[in-house]
C-alpha cells in the first residue's frame, strides 16, 4: 500500500509553471485517497481560467508514475479557489480589474464586456462594473436597456442595489442610473461619487473576479478608484494606431505613479487585422502590425493578446456591440487566452502577497 | 455677323448651379473673340476644382446653338480664378482651409495632405500647413524627414521662412523646427507663437488654396487661428464611430461659436469601409455606416464624402502613410470628389462676400 507522503514527495516535484514553486509547498494539492489500485487527490489552482490546466495534470500524472508506479489508476480532480492579490478586501470580492484605455473608440468595452464573459465561462464567480460615466454602454451591450437593478435590505439595515444577473453575469453600469437621453455631465466631484455608490453600496456577494470597465484617458475617477479600494491590476486597451499608443503609454504611466501603483497586468491590443468572413484566411493589419508588443516590451508589461476585427458583408453595417456569446470563432478563442492570461498575473501577483 | 452683345444675351442664359446667378453677371464670360464662322471666349470658374465644368461648358454650347446659331464653330477656353472669402487677405493667399477633428487617429493628416494633393492636381496653387503641434506628420508623409527650409530676405529686409516644394504643393510643418526624438512640450503660449510664425513669417507667395492641418480636438490653437487670421472655413474629418462623431460635434461647435464664426465647409467620413484589394466590389463597414452623413444632416452642414480603407494582404502590414499619387484608385477618386466640393463650397462662400 502506497501511502501520502509518498504521493506528497512524488507531487513536490511539479513544478506551477507561473508561480514557480512546486504544487505541495503552495498547498495546492488536497483531499489525497488512497484505495487499492486507485489514487485521488484534488489540485486546487489560484483561478479556474488558468490556461496551464491540462499541462498542470499532465505533470502530476507523470509524477506519480515515475515515483511511485505507473500501474496505479490516478483520479485528479482539478479543479480552483481564487485567491485575492489584497489582504483586505472589498466585500467579498477577491480581485478587482480594471479595464483601462488612454483613449476613447479603441473598444475597451468590448475588451471588458467579453473579458468577463470569458472568466465567468470558466467557472469564476465574475461581476462586471460599467464605470465609464461619459458613455455607459453595457446597457446596451448586454440589451438592458431601461432596465434598473432592485434594492435590497442588509441584515445591517442598509439599503443595497442589487446587481442584474445576465449570461453568468453580475452586472451594474453608471447608465442604469442615467437617462441616455439627457447626458448629465458628471463633473468631477458628482462622478466619483457616482463610482463609489457603485463599488460600495452594491451587493455584489462572493466574486474571484470584478472587472471594470473605466472611462478612457486618465483623470480624477482613476485616481480615486485606485486610491480607495483593493485593486489587483489593470488591463490596458490599445489599437495599434500611432495615436492610441501614445496615449495607451499615458495610461500606463497613471497607474504606476507613486501613490497610484496599480500593477499593469498586461496590454490588449483590439482591432489588430481585419479578417473578412469571406476570406478567413486573410489578415489585413489596417492599423499596422506589431504596436501593442512593442509597446509591452518598450514598457515591460506583458502583453495578453490581439482580437481580430471580424466581419461579413451581411452584419458590416450592424452597429450593435459583439458579445462573445455571438462572437466569432477567431474572437472568442481571443478573449479567452486574454482571460486565461489575465487570471494568471492575477494569481501571480497574489502569490506575492501571501 | 454676330455681335458680343449677343453672345452675352445667350449666356446671360446660363446659370451657374452653384452661385444661382447666370455667367455674365457673375463676371465670369471674358476675352469674347468674333471670327468669321467661329466664336471664341473663356468662361473664368471661381476654382480650378468645379466639378460643374464639363457641365457648364455643355450648357455654354446650347445657349449659343439656341440663341445665335447651330452652325458656328464655338471654342471655349474653361479657365478660373479663384476667388477670396475674405476681403483682407493673409499676403497672397487668396483661402485657407483648416482641416480639423475632433479627436485623434481618425486620419486627420492623410485627410488634409490628400486634399492638398488632389486640388494641387487640378491646378490650384495649394500650400499645405502643418500646424499638428502634438504629432506632426507631415515630414513622414512627404518624405521630408530631416529637411530644414530655407530662409530668404524680402526687399523690406525682412527674413522670411521658404516653404519646400514637392508633388506641386508648398509645404511647411511645424515637425520641420522640432527634433521628433526630443518632443518638446509645446504648451499654450509657445505653440501659439511657433504657428504664428508658420503663418506670418512664411514665403507662401501666391496661394490660392493653403490647407492647414490642425491638430486634434478643440484649444487655444484653434482659437488663436480663427481669430487672427480671414478663415475661409472648416473641413472636419471623422470615422463612423460613435465616440468620434460624439468629439466631431464638440469641433463643428467651437468653430461656429460666437467670436469665432468660422464657417464649416463640411464633414468628410474617413474610414468609411473596408475594402480588401482581393475583393474589389466588397464593402466591410467595419466601424458602423453613414455615421458621417448623418451627423452632417443633423448639424446642417455639407456632406463632402467618404474615403475607403483599401488594403491588401501585401501592404497591410505598411506603416506608411500612404498619399494620394500611391493611392488605390477608389480613394483617389474619393479625394477627387472631396476636392471638388470643398472648392466649391469656398466658391459659394466667395460669391457671397462680393
Amino acid at each position: 500500500m502506497i501511502t501520502k507522503e509518498q504521493v506528497l514527495y512524488a507531487l513536490g516535484h511539479v513544478e506551477e509553471p507561473d508561480l514557480k514553486k512546486d504544487l505541495v509547498t503552495l498547498h495546492m494539492i488536497q483531499n489525497i485517497e488512497i484505495l487499492p489500485n486507485k489514487l485521488k487527490f484534488d489540485v486546487v489552482l489560484t483561478t479556474p481560467a488558468c490556461p496551464l490546466k491540462g499541462h498542470i495534470e499532465h505533470a502530476c500524472r507523470n509524477a506519480i508514475g515515475l515515483f511511485i508506479s505507473k500501474d496505479i489508476e490516478v483520479d485528479i480532480n482539478m479543479t480552483s479557489r481564487v485567491v485575492s492579490t489584497e489582504s483586505a478586501q472589498l466585500e467579498g470580492i477577491k480581485n478587482i480589474i480594471l479595464v483601462s484605455s488612454g483613449k476613447g473608440g479603441v473598444g475597451k468595452s468590448t475588451v471588458a464586456s467579453n473579458l468577463a464573459l470569458a472568466l465567468a465561462e470558466t467557472g469564476a464567480k465574475t461581476g462586471l462594473l460599467d464605470a465609464d460615466i461619459y458613455g455607459p454602454s453595457l446597457p446596451i451591450m448586454f440589451g438592458l436597456e431601461g432596465s434598473r437593478p432592485e434594492s435590497i435590505q442588509t441584515p445591517q439595515g442598509k439599503t443595497k442595489i442589487l446587481p442584474i444577473e445576465k449570461f453568468g453575469l453580475k452586472l451594474l453600469s453608471i447608465g442604469f442610473f442615467t437617462d441616455p437621453n439627457q447626458p448629465i455631465p458628471w463633473r468631477g466631484p458628482m462622478a466619483t461619487s457616482a463610482i463609489k455608490q457603485l463599488f460600495g453600496d452594491a451587493h455584489w456577494g462572493e466574486l474571484d473576479y470584478l472587472v471594470v470597465d473605466m472611462p478612457p484617458g486618465t483623470g480624477d475617477i482613476h485616481i480615486t478608484v485606485a486610491q480607495s479600494y483593493p485593486i489587483s491590476g489593470a488591463v490596458i486597451v490599445t489599437t495599434p494606431q500611432h495615436v492610441a499608443l501614445a496615449d495607451a503609454i499615458k495610461g500606463i504611466g497613471m497607474y504606476q505613479m507613486e501613490g497610484i501603483n496599480i500593477p499593469i497586468l498586461g496590454i490588449v491590443e483590439n482591432m489588430s487585422y481585419f479578417t473578412p468572413a469571406e476570406l478567413p484566411d486573410n489578415k489585413y493589419y489596417i492599423f499596422g502590425k506589431d504596436g501593442g508588443r512593442r509597446l509591452s516590451e518598450s514598457n515591460q508589461v506583458p502583453f495578453l493578446g490581439e482580437i481580430p476585427l471580424v466581419k461579413s458583408i451581411a452584419d458590416a453595417g450592424d452597429n450593435g456591440f459583439p458579445i462573445l456569446l455571438d462572437a466569432d470563432e477567431a474572437v472568442a478563442e481571443a478573449y479567452k487566452e486574454i482571460a486565461g492570461r489575465v487570471a494568471q498575473e492575477v494569481s501571480i501577483l497574489a502569490s506575492k502577497v501571501v
